[in-house]
C-alpha cells in the first residue's frame, strides 16, 4: 500500500512503518493520523504481520503538530465539534491486535511524544528530545495522553511533565521509566527490530494478542475479578490450542517453537470480547 | 488574609503557604486544616495566583496529629460519625485549579507526609524524615493515602511502607519517586519556588489547571476514551483560545510568552466538567 | 495441619508456607491450589498469626504449571467451563486479612511468578530466574496478572515481559520494583521473617489489616472519594480501639508498644466492607 504521509516495509513478520514528512521533521497532520489508522488496520488484517515498529525518517521522529498555520493551528471553532485527532489515533493504537514498538529516533514533541504512549515498549535515540509541551503552546494535553502517560511513568512525573511543559533528554526518558533503553541514532531501529523478533520468534501470536488487549483492558478495571473471567476464558481457548501444544512440546524437546496460529484467522471466535465504546462529547 | 495555624505570602505569581506552629512540629490540627482549605478557596478565586507552594516554618513540615490529647487524641465517638479531617483536606488539595507544590523542610510524618500526596510534585530535604506510620498507633491510613500513596509510587512500596510503619530518608523517597529531588535544607523553599516559576513563567495558567484535572481525574477512568472526551472538549476550547496564539506565536517569533488567559478568569465556562463526589458514610 | 503439597511451619506469630514438592521444582498443581487456599484460611482464622511468609522448599520457589501431561497440559475443554486455576488462588490471596511476604528463593516461572503477584512484598534470591513466560507456550497470563503485573511495575514493563515471554534475573526484578531485595539463597527466608517481624512487633495486626485491605480495594476505585468513605469509618473504629491508645501512649513514653488486638476476633464488625465478587463466564 502507499500512502501520502507514511511509508510502511516489511521486515520478515514485523511490519515497519516510517513517519515520512522528513523536511518538516515528520510534523503531524490529519492526513498523518488517516494513513497511520490505515496502516493498522491493514496489519491487523494481515496473517503474516506479528508485529509492528514506528519509526520516523530524517533526524526527527516527529515535531509534534504542523505549526504552518501559525497562531491558528489548534483553533477548531469552524467545526461544530472537536474530536482530538491524536485521541483518534491512540484510541486506534489501543486497539491494535499486534504488538507495537516506537523506534524513537529523534526528537517527539507534543503529539509526536503522546502518539508513542499507547504503543508497547519504546527504544529511543540519544538524540531523544522528548516534551509534553502543549501547555508552553497554550493548549493541553493530546492523544488520551491524561489517561496514558500516569499509567506509563506514574502520577506525579506525568504532572510535573505536563505543568511545565519542558523538553528533556534521553536519560531522563529513561529513568522515568517511558523508554527502555537508549542508542546511538542509527542504532534505534535496529534495537527495536530485535526485540520485535524476540516476540515474534519465540511466542504464539495469538498469545500475544490476547496478552497485549488483556493487560491494556485490565488497567481500566476495578477489581481483578474483571481479569479473572477475561484470562480464564482466553486460557479456555488458548490452552486447546495447537499453538499449547507447540509451545509445551518444543520447550520440553529444548527445539525452538514453530506455532501455527495466526492473527486475525486464528483468534477465539469471541475476540475483541469487550464491546465498542462510542465517542460521545462531553 | 490572616490564619491561625498557617502565614500565606506571595512572591511573584507564586503562593507560600506556610504551616505556622513551629513550636509543635507543625503538628495538625483540625484548625489547621480549616486554614489550608481557606488559602486555597483564597488561591483558586485569585487571577493572579499562578502555582501554590506549601512548606513549613522551623524544621520540620509537620510531625503528624498533635498527640497532645495522648491515648485519645484517634478517639471521635462522641461524634455521632468521624469523616477523616486529613482526607476532607486532601480532597479539597485534589480539586485544586493551581498546580500545588510541596516544599517539604523536615520531618513529614502521618498525616504530614498524607498531606503531600495529592500536591503535584514534592521537594525535600536532606533533614527528611517520613513515614506513613498509623500502624505503629495502632490507627490506619488517612487523607485518601489508599488511593494515592500507590498511585504515586506503585502498589508494593504503598504497602510496604504502611504495612511496616517505618520512617525513612531522603534516599528512600526519590528512589521511589515520592519526592522529586533533595536539597540542603535551606534550598528546599528555592528549589519548589523555582519549579514553580517555571511553570508560572512558561505556560498558559489556563492550560495548567485543565492539564492538572484532566491528568487526576483520569487515573480513576477505566478506559482512555474518557480521558478523550475531556481532552477533546478542553482543546476545543484551549485551541481558540488567545493563549494558544501567543503560544504559538511566540515559539515561532522564539520569545519568551506572555499569556493574557487568567484563573478562574478565562476558565473554559463549563469547567469544571465533573460532578461533585457528595460524602456518604460507608 | 497436613497438607499433600506445601508444608505450614510457625516462627512466632508469622506462618511460614513452603511449597513442598522439590523434586518437581515445587510444579504448580490443582492440588497446590487448594492446599494454598486452605493454609490462607487457616491463617486468616487464626488469633495468633499476624503475617504470612510464603516459600519453596529445595532450589527453586515453583517453575510454574506441571508439564507432566506434555502438549496436553493446558487443555480443559474436557470440562464445560475453565475457570483458571491461578487466578482463584490469587483472589483468595487478594482477599487475605494478614500481610503477605513472598521468600523467592531460587526460580519463579509462570504461574510460580504470578503467584507472588498479590503478595504484598517480594524479597528474591540472587539465584532468581523469573518469567511471565506464557506466550512462549502458547497459552496467556495467568493469576489475574494482566490486572497485578502492570500495577505492580507499570504497564510499560508488564508489557515487555509478557509479550516476549522472556526470562529475567534479580537485577531486573529489583530495578522493576517487583522484588524489594536480594539475597544470597540461604537469606532469603531470613530476610523475609525479618520484614515480617518488623510488622509484626511494631504494628497493631488491626491496622495492618484494614491498611492491606484499603489499599488493594483502593487501587481499582475511580476517585479518592472511595477511599475516603473507608479510610473515616476505618479511622472511627481504630481511633477508638484500645490499640490506638496504646500506640500513641507507647508512642509517646517512648516503649515498645503492646497490641491487645487480634486477627479477627477484634476487626470492625462491619469488616469486610465490601460485597463479594461473584465470579461470571465472560
Amino acid at each position: 500500500m502507499s500512502y501520502e504521509t507514511i511509508e510502511t516495509e516489511r521486515d520478515g513478520a514485523v511490519l515497519i512503518i516510517r513517519l515520512n514528512r522528513p523536511d518538516r521533521l515528520n510534523a503531524y497532520t490529519t492526513q498523518m493520523c488517516e494513513d497511520l489508522i490505515s496502516a493498522y488496520d491493514a496489519a491487523d488484517a494481515d496473517n503474516d504481520v506479528k508485529a509492528i515498529v514506528v519509526t520516523g525518517n530524517g533526524r526527527a521522529f516527529c515535531a509534534g503538530a504542523d505549526l504552518e498555520s501559525g497562531g491558528k493551528t489548534f483553533d477548531r471553532t469552524d467545526r461544530d465539534w472537536h474530536r482530538d485527532s491524536g485521541g483518534v489515533l491512540n484510541l486506534r493504537t489501543f486497539e491494535c491486535s499486534k504488538p507495537v514498538i516506537a523506534a524513537i529516533n529523534g526528537p517527539a514533541v507534543g503529539v509526536g511524544a503522546t502518539m508513542t504512549l499507547p504503543m508497547d515498549i519504546r527504544v529511543a535515540s540519544e538524540t531523544l528530545k522528548m516534551g509534553f509541551v502543549f501547555a508552553r503552546r497554550g493548549i493541553v494535553a493530546d492523544g488520551c495522553a491524561s489517561w496514558f502517560l500516569p499509567r506509563v511513568v506514574g502520577i506525579s512525573q506525568a504532572l510535573e511533565w505536563t505543568l511545565s511543559g519542558r523538553v528533556f533528554g534521553p536519560e531522563e526518558a529513561v529513568k522515568s521509566g517511558l523508554v527502555r533503553s537508549v542508542h546511538p541514532a542509527d542504532e534505534v531501529l535496529p534495537a527495536a527490530l530485535e526485540l520485535a523478533r524476540e516476540i515474534t520468534e519465540n511466542t504464539s501470536a495469538v498469545s500475544a494478542t490476547l496478552n497485549r488487549q488483556m493487560m491494556w483492558r485490565a488497567l481500566g478495571a476495578d477489581h481483578p475479578m474483571e481479569a479473572h473471567r477475561v484470562e480464564s476464558w482466553a486460557l479456555h481457548f488458548a490452552g486447546a490450542s495447537a499453538d499449547a501444544r507447540e509451545g509445551v512440546e518444543s520447550f520440553l524437546a529444548k527445539r525452538p517453537p514453530n506455532y501455527p496460529g495466526r492473527v486475525p484467522a486464528d483468534l477465539p471466535p469471541d475476540y475483541p470480547w469487550w464491546p465498542d465504546r462510542e465517542f460521545k462529547p462531553l
